[in-house]
């Protein structure tokens, strides 16, 4: 079977880690990767935690080689809303030179690329290679830090190779060298005991909608700074040199608006959009509810009501001091006659790299070979929580290759990997391996 | 069959008129009623509009009598949230002298007690009696106004007799003189054309949600005021005579509180409850969504949010002067970046009728005859839209005969009309058209 099938195969497991319904479909996603890997002569396993599983694989060429540990992850974000895609999320396409499919790009075609350029390199494999994919990345990776921290032996390696984000545009590679770190949480809110009839009640009950309201806009304002007090304290302030890095990237504010369909593009005063993105913290709320959603209208103060919000930090912000200050605050803003509870949903640390690292320099070379051009130095938006565990824990270079694209629609409907992007990523990954077998 | 078999042979009938699916069963009621009141000797008709058919049936017993126009509907509001009824809302069930049943209160079995009073009177029957029960008045009664205005000469009469509310308090018998109006609406946000990695995008992206919270805390402040520029103004002052009333009437504001679940009962300043609920206008958010509703969580910025809210208004104020207030106050603090489409669901205006009106008379002497006690005058919180245009058209007495009681869960799950209510309901009716047959 072509790479191309066999990542078709693997987008067909609907292994949606949020939803407890695909329990099952993200264990059949983790069994097809360890018979994949063991195909491939690894010492593959699938091993349980108390969440999702985590398939470790390892093939050691020699004792004396050097060793690269790849991760990745094969869970995916739910595919809702179903109605808005072209074709349903789990019967991979491929359309105009796209594969379009729930985790395409995130990250199954990007883990999926590391396998096909190990089968390339068959007997010409010159490093050992360690794969560690887990399958609870899109809900925190809950279980992934104590799997670490109890095999920092078995994990030893020379670099942490992680292809889970995107090239800086169509055509040219990218090497990040920081990521975001993340806190989620949510907030249910109880006004009555039962919903109400808005003309007999309104004006004396509680409104647990505009409770939430109310709390909303006092975790951020509407010049997009977070009111949360103390929030910014621990930000490190953007260095010269990264400023002017950023300022050197040919970047088109109005056509990064139209490329997601926007009017405009909010956010905190002072910065641009490639920092706000990348080097400046924030808070969205992903999801919100209370009342009545259907057509028409009903009349109706509703009992309950609860929204699920999330936090992007940044260098030096810790997540636990960060989730501890919101939750206080949280208690602060909540008005008279409302009962709360707080949720938490995981945290993921910030992180940024060594851009001076031999492993690095190998990438940036490999993706040279591959391009035919030098990549670019971004940092990223997104989080991956799990980098900032593996550079306390293990200590080794790490190296972000990411081979997606921006408008590759992560987390959203019709979510799609170009051809061009998994080919290009199976050659560079090809390209690293050989170079650091050199050494 | 009982009276007691018939209403709950009608409340079988899921007549929900804000939802499409109910179409058919909305029709069914209306057939439902013409049948049984030609059975009764009326002459009765199923009148469509370009929305849900209205029921008319006369019965004309002497050109010389005086004539009483019965209004109601027999529409119901949708049942969700399901999960929380005991017993299924259209599979109607007696339990501890409580007949429980989306619609047993609001408002078929207050239609239904005037209908078996007619039939207990039988050929006793003194008064001219016309029925005019609509299928559209839990979605803001849109084509009934055009009907009255087109059938002013069939519709004359010496009383409007309407129960669609509540007594006081239990066996506290009561006749409201007041209510309110209504304007509902609706906001729809949108920011991005897609949803949005909250990572890669998080801090360029607009994010409706937040925009939703900034402009509902800008309807309404934390201190229950809302905050729409000249919302007050036409507001009547409150009566000396009307505040004593109120003030004679026994309310314990922690019991009221008790009696909803709720903690508190926030609302605007300066302001008691019953005041706040009766007297004063006030808004509501009725329902809210956007983004991920699932469990866990999932990064995303959504690319669309809204709200329905609605506004309960008094005499002086103008539903139509009102809305167009709110919406210019909409687009004013609609926030840079996102686009909003604002829908109407409805008006209904606010309302006080003649307490000293020869009707109003006899309808008190009704009541002290059915209880025993003098009944006490009460004004409303909720709005029966119609009732204005009555008064502007028709230009006859309104007597407003509430049978429910105020923790019959309107508009919630576990609707319920007490025994008693239905049975005194009936008697009070009885009585009443016996007095206004004797002048």
């Amino acid at each position: 079977m072509s790479h191309l099938e066999n990542l078709l195969e693997f987008l067909r497991i609907p292994s949606v880690s949020a939803n407890p319904d695909h329990k099952a479909d993200v264990e059949r996603a983790a069994r097809w990767l360890e018979a994949k890997l063991a195909g491939l002569g690894f010492a593959a396993e699938v091993i349980p935690t108390p969440g999702h599983p985590i398939v470790y694989a390892e093939k050691m060429v020699s004792p004396s080689a050097p060793t690269v540990l790849i991760y990745g992850h094969y869970d995916v974000q739910p595919p809702d809303p179903l109605e808005l895609w072209h074709t349903p999320p789990f019967e991979p396409v491929v359309r105009d030179g796209r594969i379009y499919a729930r985790g395409a790009s995130d990250d199954k075609g990007q883990v999926y690329a590391h396998i096909a350029a190990v089968e390339n390199l068959g007997d010409g494999l010159g490093v050992n290679v360690k794969f560690l994919i887990e399958g609870e990345e899109e809900v925190s990776s809950v279980h992934l830090e104590p799997f670490v921290r109890a095999n920092r032996e078995r994990l030893q390696a020379d670099v942490l190779l992680i292809s889970d984000g995107s090239m800086y545009a169509p055509g040219v590679p990218s090497l990040e060298y920081g990521l975001r770190g993340l806190v989620y949480m949510e907030v249910r809110l109880e006004g009555a005991a039962r919903d109400l009839h808005s003309g007999t009640y309104g004006g004396a009950a509680p409104n647990p909608v505009h409770a939430a309201a109310w709390m909303i806009a006092r975790l951020k304002g509407e010049d997009g700074r977070v009111l949360v007090p103390g929030f910014y304290d621990a930000v490190r302030p953007l260095s010269e040199a990264e400023r002017e890095n950023f300022a050197s990237l040919p970047f088109d504010a109005a056509a990064f608006a139209r490329s997601i369909g926007a009017d405009a593009l909010p956010g905190e005063p002072g910065w641009g959009a490639l920092e706000r993105t990348w080097v400046r913290p924030t808070l969205d709320v992903n999801g919100i509810w209370g009342g009545y959603q259907g057509e028409g209208s009903k009349t109706v103060i509703p009992a309950k009501a609860g929204f699920k919000f999330s936090m992007r930090l940044v260098p030096d912000q810790d997540p636990h001091a960060i989730r501890e200050a919101v939750t206080a605050y949280l208690h602060r803003i909540l008005p008279e006659g409302y009962r709360m509870n707080v949720l938490y949903h995981g945290t993921g640390k910030p992180v940024v790299t060594d851009l001076e690292s031999a492993p690095m320099r190998a990438a940036a070379r490999a993706l040279e070979q591959t391009w035919g051009r030098k990549p670019v130095f971004t940092r990223a938006g997104g989080s991956i929580p799990v980098v900032a565990d593996f550079q306390e824990l293990l200590g080794m270079p790490i190296v972000l290759l990411g081979m997606g694209l921006n408008d590759d629609n992560l987390h959203s409907p019709n979510e799609k990997f170009d051809l061009e992007c998994f080919e290009k990523g199976i050659q560079a990954s090809e390209n690293l391996l050989r170079l650091l077998a050199q050494g």
